[in-house]
Order: C-alpha cells, then sequence, then structure tokens
C-alpha cells in the first residue's frame, strides 16, 4: 500500500523513529502503532539519554520516565508519570489510554498496571547514564520526544516521552504526560507537541494553545509562534530562565509550524510527498 | 482592617473555609494563606468524603490525594498527585512552589519531599471512609474543593484539593493538581477551577480554555459557558458519559461566573461587597 500520511516529531534523533512510524502509516496501520512504535525506537536507544532506556536518573539515583499518548478523535489521554523499572513507557500509556477509564497513572500505581498488564521489568539505569549521574554535570536535558501522526482518514494522535530534567527531584513530574502542557490533539482542529522546560511550559498550557489558535484561523506557524511568545513575554517579566521552549504544529491539512525560543530547534517530518527531512527552525523574534 | 478582597469556592461545604480565607484577606494577609488555610479547613473535615482527611479510598484501599496551588504573578504551580499519609495536601504542595523548582510532584517522591519538609504521617483513612469503601457503593464522588482569591492589589492565587474519584486505580491522577486542567490563573486575566469527572475535564483543558477566552474579552460567565459548552459538544459525539463538568471563574474586575453540565453546582463568594453567601447555577444550555 502506499496511502496518505503525516508523521512529525520533535528532535533529529527522532528520525530512525520516523521511519519505522511512517511504514506503518504507508501500509494502513493504526495510528497508535505508529505513535507507539515510533516513540518505542527512541525509548530503547541507550545514546538517547532524555528518553527512555539510558535516561538520565532523578537526584535520587533512578530512572523514572513519563510518557503520554492522545487520542485526537476522542481527545483521551492515556499517560504515566515516575515510572520507574520499564523499558517503554510509551507502550503502558497505551494501555491507559485503552484498557482504564483514567487518563494518567503515577509511580507505584503505574508499575502496579504496569506488571498487571504483562509488561517485564528491567535496569534501567545504563553505565554511560550512571557515570554521567555521578558526575553530577549541571546539565539540564529537556529534549523530549513528542511525534504527531495523521493517516489517510484525517484521524490524528500524538504521543510523547522523556527522563525529564536531570537531577530532578525525585516524583518531579513535568509536561510531557500532561495533556494541553506536553501534548494536545483534536481531529477537527490539529496536534501540537511541546519540548523544553517542563515548568516553563506549563505555566502556558502551550500545546493546548496553540491547538485552540489553530481552530479560531491560524496556520501551524502562527499558532507556535504566538503559543510561545506569549508564554515567553509573561515569563519576561518575571526575569526567570526562559529559553527552552519549543513547540511542534500540525493542522488537517498536514500544514506543519514550529516555533522555539532556542537558538535553533530540529524536527522531523515524513509523508507521502515528503521524504524523511529534517527541518531547523530558529529563535522566534519576540515583538515589542 | 477591613481591605477589599474575593474569595470565591466550588461547593457549598466550602463555607467554613471561606470564612476563614475571607478573614485572612480582609486583614491584609497573603493570597497564598488565604488558600492554604480555606482549603486546609475543607481537608480537615472528616465528613466530607471527596477532600483530604475522611476522603474515600481507591481500588487499593487506600487514601491518595491530589491537590495544587496557582500564582497568579508567575503562572507558577505547586502540586502534589497520589500522596499518601499526609493529612493536608494543599501544604505540601505550597512546599513545591515556594521550596523547589519543580510543579509537580508524585507518590513517593511527594512523601519524601514531604517528610523533608516536616510534615508529620497520619492514618489517612477514617472508620466512616473504610465502611463506604468496604460495602463498594457506586457511587461517584466528584466533588473538587477548588479556591480562587483575589487580594486588594489585585493579586490573583487558585488552589484545589481531591481525593479522587471513588474506587479510582491506584496512582491515578485526575485534573485536580494538573495546570490548565484543574486550575488556571493568571493576575493579568483572571482564574477558573474545575470540579467533575477529571478525565473528561482533562480534554478540554477547561481552565485555562476560560482564561484564554477571558483574555479575549468573555465576560466570567460566557467564558465559563463557553468553555464548559465546548467540550460537552465534543464529547456528546463520542457518546460517553459527560455529565459532570462544572467550572468557576474569575476577571480582575471581581465578576464571577459559573457553568455545569449538572442540574446545578453550588458555589460560594465572599468579597468585601457580597457577605459569605451560596449561589447556585443550573445546567448550561447546550445550543445545536
Amino acid at each position: 500500500m502506499n496511502l496518505k500520511f503525516t508523521i512529525i516529531a520533535t528532535w533529529s534523533f527522532s528520525a530512525s523513529g520516523v521511519k519505522i512510524g511512517s511504514e506503518i502509516l504507508k501500509n494502513g496501520g493504526h495510528i497508535f502503532d505508529a505513535i507507539e512504535e515510533t516513540i518505542k525506537a527512541i525509548e530503547d536507544d541507550p545514546n538517547i539519554d532524555s528518553v527512555g532506556f539510558g535516561g538520565l536518573p532523578n537526584m535520587a539515583g533512578e530512572v523514572e520516565l513519563d510518557a503520554a499518548i492522545m487520542d485526537g478523535k476522542t481527545l483521551s489521554l492515556g499517560a504515566v508519570a515516575a515510572l520507574k523499572g520499564f523499558k517503554n513507557p510509551i507502550s503502558v500509556a497505551r494501555k491507559v489510554l485503552e484498557e482504564t477509564p483514567h487518563a494518567l497513572l503515577v509511580d507505584q500505581g503505574a508499575e502496579e498496571f504496569a506488571l498487571s498488564k504483562g509488561f517485564q521489568r528491567v535496569i534501567m539505569i545504563t553505565d554511560k547514564s550512571r557515570k554521567i549521574w555521578e558526575s553530577r554535570i549541571k546539565k539540564r536535558s529537556h529534549d523530549t520526544v513528542g511525534v504527531i501522526v495523521m493517516d489517510e482518514s484525517g484521524n490524528m494522535a500524538c504521543g510523547t516521552s522523556t527522563s525529564g530534567t536531570f537531577m530532578k527531584y525525585k516524583g518531579r513530574v513535568g509536561d510531557t504526560p500532561l495533556v494541553g502542557s506536553g501534548l494536545y490533539v483534536d481531529n477537527e482542529i490539529g496536534g501540537a507537541v511541546a519540548t523544553g522546560l517542563g515548568e516553563d511550559i506549563m505555566k502556558g498550557c502551550i500545546s493546548f494553545h496553540a491547538v485552540y489558535l489553530m481552530s479560531q484561523g491560524y496556520s501551524p506557524k502562527d499558532a507556535a509562534d504566538e503559543a510561545v511568545r506569549n508564554i515567553y513575554k509573561k515569563l519576561a517579566k518575571d526575569k526567570k530562565a526562559h529559553d527552552d521552549i519549543s513547540i511542534l504544529c500540525i493542522n488537517t491539512n498536514g500544514d506543519i509550524g514550529a516555533a522555539t525560543t532556542r537558538s535553533k530547534f530540529e524536527y522531523v517530518v515524513s509523508s507521502e510527498d515528503i521524504p524523511l527531512s529534517i527541518f531547523v527552525v530558529t529563535k522566534i523574534k519576540i515583538l515589542e
């Protein structure tokens, strides 16, 4: 088959995962499978230190992972946060979406749920991530994977996964698994995923904000710009750090837009018209 | 002193707490103190089975509490979710806001944080809540307390607290501690708090939505109506239950509005002009 599809994802490290997701959509696979397999490939890569296996640990030395998947048809979310000991939080999040009346399970509850669904416990910390942790590098790693897919019928879904900020407090949950902050999608409008400092992204609920703006006629690029500009301006008044917010948007036509407060933000696109490609957007101009 | 102030809260059971918060604001106390003391009074009341001490347990028989506080000046959130063994989650949430770089701590991480800040462990389940749990009544209790306060200088804050839905999965987190879903406030616009079935409220990020609409010139009543109507209409397409969403809004002028999908929703108001009063709003008319 060679069906119409679009898949977009944050950061160039997502390219190998997007390739897998593209094949699923092209061949008529389910949008949830495309989200899950794309993100699993990234979670499984021990060289990506901000997502899944090999993710950097919290202040207590444990790898705690957050992930979410949202269905653009029902607006339902499945998410896990502060999940320890499982390799693919995105797969557990999908089970929350499909097999519970709930949207978000955390920590011990998420762990017991994962075990009840047959997921296997693994040792999550790698030698590499332990060394980085032990040397306590004052680096902040905010490179959440966020993926949005659309199939031939216009069904959309999005997903996110992260190990969170480096040296985070135990139990800290950022924007990644939170509806409206890390992700939002509505089949009738479009979708958005965010990456960066979760605590700042949450202040603006920027994924919901961008999707809402698209419902009011904004293009994905204008919506991305406005959602980032709005929160950047508000945070600037408080003179706190606010230099790490990026967002990626798509509407029902498959138009794509991104915005960032960083010097640059890379994202991956693949569709029936666009071969697997990496795009770059540079720092948003803040007017006024 | 007899300073200008406004305090509003969900449900008539909040009246005794609102009285305490009113006194704090009237006498020039801090908005965070008003939020914390109002909600603590409700959390401490064992007869309120949906918030704090006496709250109904999860499916595993444990009382897990969620609470949040948001600062309208900085847009910062402090929240805890799935917290076990502490009487006043709102007080722990305030510590997250004031003394961490984070916005949300969950379960074991939240518990260790609470202990590190000197909070005392308590047995959270009461005889009454255990009996209700043991009889496994098929009742859904969604009566989250949500409070919004404004002081003489126009500073705003909001707070929420709940024990979550009855017979919830262990580790389940609803809208209550989630920015944009259970609560949102911006000193320059106004604030909103939501109560009802968290998983549905999250689908519409209705607190952020309502505050955004107020920024676009909607009155609090029109913003409340539109935020509820929007998600109600979307959920109606999916033919799922969607009969338990209520929202309470206020703008910078102190104008108040509420909307609900229930037959009625009661809320409490106190200000320099309005003596402690209970208002009632009835089911929203869904046009089209």
